[in-house]
């Protein structure tokens, strides 16, 4: 069997669950390698993927018998069938973060399930923690990112829209990696003190302020990274809160190491961000992995420790509505006494 | 009011309901044309939008004094201000299909609610009747589709890798659309067996069979469509498959209308393929608008019939694993007395 399913069936003995129901195609893919809808049932004796005749192929031409996973038809599955793979089965988990209202009473039904149990993310949890496939991954997006990145400096100018500027990262993406990991964010001028800015078609003028929020997938892993910089030059104003920002960037990573609580390092940015008047409007950071956005979460109310290999984000921005907005990330791998910056761009003023 | 937001205050009184929680986002975007993480409440007297410091100033620069819509900002409510806001409701009505278990139970505490009762897709089920304008961005989209298929039909030649192709498909798309509405499928030779093929390295050959499956977005609403067709010429046994899904597309197109019952149309096409020999293995279509696949779904266990102004796919399909696969599919426009084809690509042989 698959080390990860094994992994994962040595957990449910320990949980007294009998029975597995995981539908969240992301978890599915971390522990199949499948990319195909459906779901995986792990039952008493069998690990067993339902799917329909769009992915059939598809999936016998990943699975080996290695794997250990029995794959069918949904068309072929009668309601007796579906009975039976859960029969004398206790307790049967599901993730209650993923199955709506509505899914979770048709598994009671359709499974004839007596309890069905929340199983509290134990497949996003393992997924923290990355192996060295899954680092490596990461590492060549954030690469590939970095890269990106001074070829926009390049490509930008007075004169280009934030949309233009969003489809060369996208055109530049589409060789070597699986394409954009979330919706690039361009923001020029004033459109920065949105943190989730929409590219537009404002035209970069002298004198702005940019900020480019951007990542890619390779071999279904994610990078993500944000740069703040300039055109012509940095109004005093602009540059008093750009050094607080970035002071707090490189505080954070200084701090970050396995061991250390991921709600003391919001707490840090906010307390710093308060004494000098301003706000973080958003969480710290993020895990990063097979989605852009996973657990843990670094905020004032997470209360998760670092551990070594977890992959996460350390982004801390200020944004004043209508004027300007600066925020600089960069994606980290937390290691046994420190970290390690995946995303290397540089950070000091970058006027173009 | 908004008459959106008033349609549905005018389906809660009718259904019993004090309060009602809204969580799906394409269903707050279709209410407020509101673009933002958050929620949306409709308590007793007042519509509520929570959203978060990223997005308040969106927020307020599309709202208007019309809408009626009170935002608040997450960090300024109380557990205090959550209890208020549906007390004296008897019946509150959520999302059963959106909203996770966990979610569900959260509600329960956070806004302490006595009954939270499901709303069987009030909002699916009225975005499935397009307005005027809603119908008007979907045609835009589906012109702009032909005009993309045509050139693409130029751009390819013996040589070029499906990824290639895909990608220019993209950069089309990326003048006067929002972007793609759903990831570009482009399939060639043996790969067109498979109905969710994603674009390879496989450079297009003299003789192929190619599979391309489109659509973007505009103002929000999709376009669908998929054309098959070939380089060199059509080898008689593929000609005989291609013929007998274009006849059904065709049937299909001349039975859409008002009044209709969509499993009797996907019933008709998987009989006529099983007298042949074929299965019909995915739905026979489904609807589009704000979501690529939206209700209602034409399928042999649905149970919508048709009404003027849906707007939906036809897109039967045959695959023969390891071979090759064949899918006609338009965008369509239900009418009173029949219904009218949105994407109005060539379906006769095209051979490139």
């Amino acid at each position: 069997m698959n080390p990860k399913l094994q992994w994962l069936r040595n957990k449910m003995s320990s949980s007294d669950l009998e029975g597995l129901i995981i539908s969240n195609p992301t978890n599915i893919k971390y522990l199949t390698n499948l990319d195909a809808e459906g779901i995986l049932l792990l039952t008493r004796k069998e690990n067993i993927f339902i799917t329909d005749g769009r992915y059939i192929e598809q999936v016998h031409s990943v699975l080996t018998l290695f794997d250990e996973i029995i794959v069918y038809n949904i068309r072929d599955i009668s309601q007796q069938d579906y009975e039976n793979f859960f029969m004398y089965c206790e307790n049967v988990g599901f993730e209650e973060d993923y199955v709506t209202y509505a899914q979770y009473k048709e598994y009671i039904r359709k499974y004839k399930i007596n309890h069905l149990v929340e199983t509290e993310n134990v497949i996003e949890k393992q997924r923290m923690i990355k192996d060295e496939d899954e680092i490596s991954n990461i590492k060549k997006a954030c690469e590939i990112t970095d890269n990106c990145f001074s070829h926009i400096l390049d490509y930008i100018e007075p004169g280009k829209t934030e949309k233009e500027v969003a489809n060369e990262i996208e055109k530049y993406y589409k060789l070597g990696t699986d394409g954009i990991s979330f919706d690039t964010i361009v923001a020029s001028g004033e459109n920065t003190s949105m943190p989730h800015a929409v590219p537009t078609d404002r035209k970069i003028q002298e004198q702005d302020i940019i900020t480019i929020d951007m990542g890619c997938k390779v071999n279904g892993y994610c990078s993500d990274m944000t740069r703040t910089f300039f055109v012509g030059g940095i109004p005093e104003t602009i540059k008093k809160v750009y050094d607080l920002v970035l002071k707090n960037q490189n505080q954070v990573l200084q701090q970050m190491k396995d061991g250390v609580s991921t709600r003391m390092l919001a707490k840090m940015v906010e307390n710093d961000f308060k004494l000098n008047g301003f706000d973080l409007i958003h969480g710290l950071g993020h895990g990063v992995g097979m989605e852009i956005h996973e657990q843990p979460y670094i905020n004032s109310k997470s209360d998760t420790f670092l551990k070594e290999n977890m992959v996460v984000t350390n982004e801390p921005g200020i944004y004043l509505p209508g004027k300007f907005g600066i925020r600089i990330e960069d994606t980290v791998q937390i290691t046994k006494f420190g970290c390690i910056s995946l995303t290397n761009s540089e950070k000091n003023y970058i006027i173009i």
